[in-house]
């Protein structure tokens, strides 16, 4: 038998959405009956925009014809996306990027989990806690952390716990690190960072030859004028930050695949042998020796989404689910319970009822309402006694999941 | 500055596609006029098959309807892909698979360079030589070997020369080593292994400990009756083997981006405490952890590839891309060129003429031909003097290509 990779051990025993999936297949093969509402996993409900269809079609009746086919693209996405990319997400917020600075991917799950391939081994990885499970996961596997204690911390990882009593706005670690995970707005606790907690987070990394993966996926949502939408928006970011992007929930790319991730050449690390070399090579590297890059015609849809159409119905998506946000919100607000989040964000985060864990809550809400959430203990030991709703079901599902929590808890 | 991943300090300075585009481009830019046609990356000419254009079009379309959008699949690929795999690739070879045995994946490619992580970190690879580059690259990145020596030998890989000396059929490892890569059909000397050569390999692997990791990418193209499409026609492979498969070459998916792996529930390795795990539960691990599987669309359009209509349209597209073979191995044998594969394989592998190296022949054919190949060179150390042209090329190009090396060389 082949030796396998110990640190498959040091993982905590199932994935997150895999656990929600099991439980709640047993509850349904139970009860066959039951109607449920599913405002668990963040996959979103609406179809995917006329623009973007129209740009699908069109694509594949490219690659039907031989004059028009496409193969293999570039390893890191066409340079057409990358190009629409700098000019609609950045340069209106005055942050110049060169398209070789952006990486096409099939998703932020994937870039979430394979960034940490740049660094050393035995760097030590800090995470908002709670926070969406792979920067963890992934660390995991590459050997960065022991095995995890009772509460879910894994030994070797920094937490950085955001709860409500610091208003879910985690403090500088306290001793030094190598890699920080920031996840802003925040998935699962709907949060967001000020500019000036921003600018200390780049101000610390600068400071402790730190690094910061920077995950905006949810950038779309953003309403409050003064938060930052990029990390490049602050100065020196450029030096110290990684910034991944995605079309999932904006779009409505879930099922599409295609992400970004942006590696400004000015980010720069050090070999243990003192040597230097920029991120931005690495990663080309990296990506050329392990990946294709993501489906021409996915591409092609992407770039729809930057069409004054298609950026018009975009937004009408995002305002669609942001509506959801206010009414589940407001209408568990005025039910009795905390609830934080849903404003610049599409997640709900709610204080599960006094002395009850998250996954008993969980348990309550699938049996007694049919309704789906996600755990808080699921994103991080800080995570517990919270709970998860999303923004992203259909109008009437969300109406009526409200209804139910208030009516039948 | 973050500490980085030293192990990219031992990759050799570019990966072999990116280099040939490199100087493709460099050339081309000299020289604007030059109509250069390319039979070096192995990528498709022809268009996509009219049923999988279909199942495109369809599915595009149920993702314009709310009633039947898809959001996030299951992680692994959907079952309903996974039941066509078992039922029409393995099936009717007398090979019984569960669908939780086959995982899809977004490429061949990403399979090669990840299924590495399965394994213990000090174990020790074996590579054909030469060989498809992903292998050796991701070992590397993943810190399993030291540096490369003047030849290109990673330190610590052991690599299995397959020459015209040997009739490109490698001989066992000299010692034991615990992961083996095997390509077959191969890429790039388009040798096939025998039966009786494939049952050394699992008896060498169910005595040694070690695992296989079969890629039979190219398992469309054979043609003679005698040789295994699969490495589990073999008794006892499936508890020491895993293998790959791609759309890419067989359906033309190489834009789009398809693959899956086999991994048997009996297939099983142990960790460093003694303790054993099965091959398959860690991989669901792993892809539940890091991956979210294919796009919707494109395994729609996987499932047309099993059609009965699908299947001839891409039994066409084989034919049509093996009388290239057929006319690129008889031309240049006529014109003197020592030729290998292109029997069971769409890669023609010719030696370079006496004494001349792979990219000196590289340059040349470019240079004077205006055909772009890939050096042996690029595939391993033992691939020095030869030179690997695909099959792969629209009929014309393929016959002015094989036309101009006759004459222009």
């Amino acid at each position: 038998m082949p030796k396998l990779n110990d640190a498959f051990r040091n993982l905590n025993a199932s994935y997150l959405f895999a656990e929600i999936r099991r439980r709640t297949k047993a509850f349904t093969d139970a009860n066959p009956g039951a109607r449920l509402i599913n405002l668990g996993i963040g996959d979103v409900s609406r179809p995917l925009p006329p623009a973007v269809v129209r740009a699908l079609h069109e694509a594949v009746d490219e690659l039907a014809r031989a004059e028009t086919f496409k193969g293999y693209g570039p390893y890191t996405g066409y340079e057409w996306l990358a190009a629409e990319i700098a000019r609609h997400d950045f340069a209106p917020r005055g942050i110049t990027l060169g398209t070789d600075e952006i990486f096409i991917s099939d998703g932020g799950k994937s870039d979430s989990a394979n960034l940490q391939e740049l660094f050393a081994r035995d760097g030590v990885v800090a995470l908002m806690d709670p926070v969406y499970p792979v920067y963890a996961d992934a660390n995991v596997l590459a050997g960065r952390s022991g095995a995890a204690d009772a509460r879910g911390h894994y030994a070797g990882i920094v937490y950085l716990p955001c709860t409500a009593a610091n208003d879910f706005a985690p403090a500088l670690p306290d001793r030094r690190v190598d890699v920080i995970y920031l996840c802003y707005p925040n998935n699962p606790t709907g949060a967001v960072a000020t500019r000036a907690a921003l600018a200390r987070w780049v101000e610390y990394a600068r400071a402790n030859d730190a690094v910061i993966i920077f995950d905006a996926a949810y950038e779309a949502y953003i309403v409050d004028a003064d938060v930052p939408h990029s990390i490049y928006e602050i100065d020196g970011a450029r030096e110290v930050a990684i910034e991944c992007r995605s079309f999932s929930k904006n779009a409505g790319f879930t099922g599409l695949r295609l992400a970004y991730t942006v590696v400004p050449k000015a980010a720069r690390g050090r070999f243990a042998d003192g040597s230097e070399s920029s991120l931005n090579a690495l990663w080309h590297r990296r990506t050329a020796s392990k990946y294709q890059g993501p489906p021409y015609l996915i591409q092609k849809a992407g770039a729809a989404v930057f069409s004054p159409e298609g950026a018009k119905q975009v937004r009408a998506l995002i305002e669609y689910y942001m509506e959801n946000a206010r009414l589940i919100t407001e209408g568990l607000r005025a039910g009795g319970y905390a609830v934080y989040g849903g404003r610049n964000a599409p997640y709900i985060w709610l204080g599960a009822p006094a002395g009850r864990s998250s996954w008993d809550f969980f348990d309550t809400l699938l049996t007694r309402a049919h309704v789906v959430g996600v755990p808080g203990s699921g994103f991080g030991p800080s995570g517990e006694g919270y709970f998860r709703l999303t923004a992203f079901g259909s109008r009437e599902q969300t109406e009526e999941a409200v209804e139910r929590i208030r009516t039948r808890l």
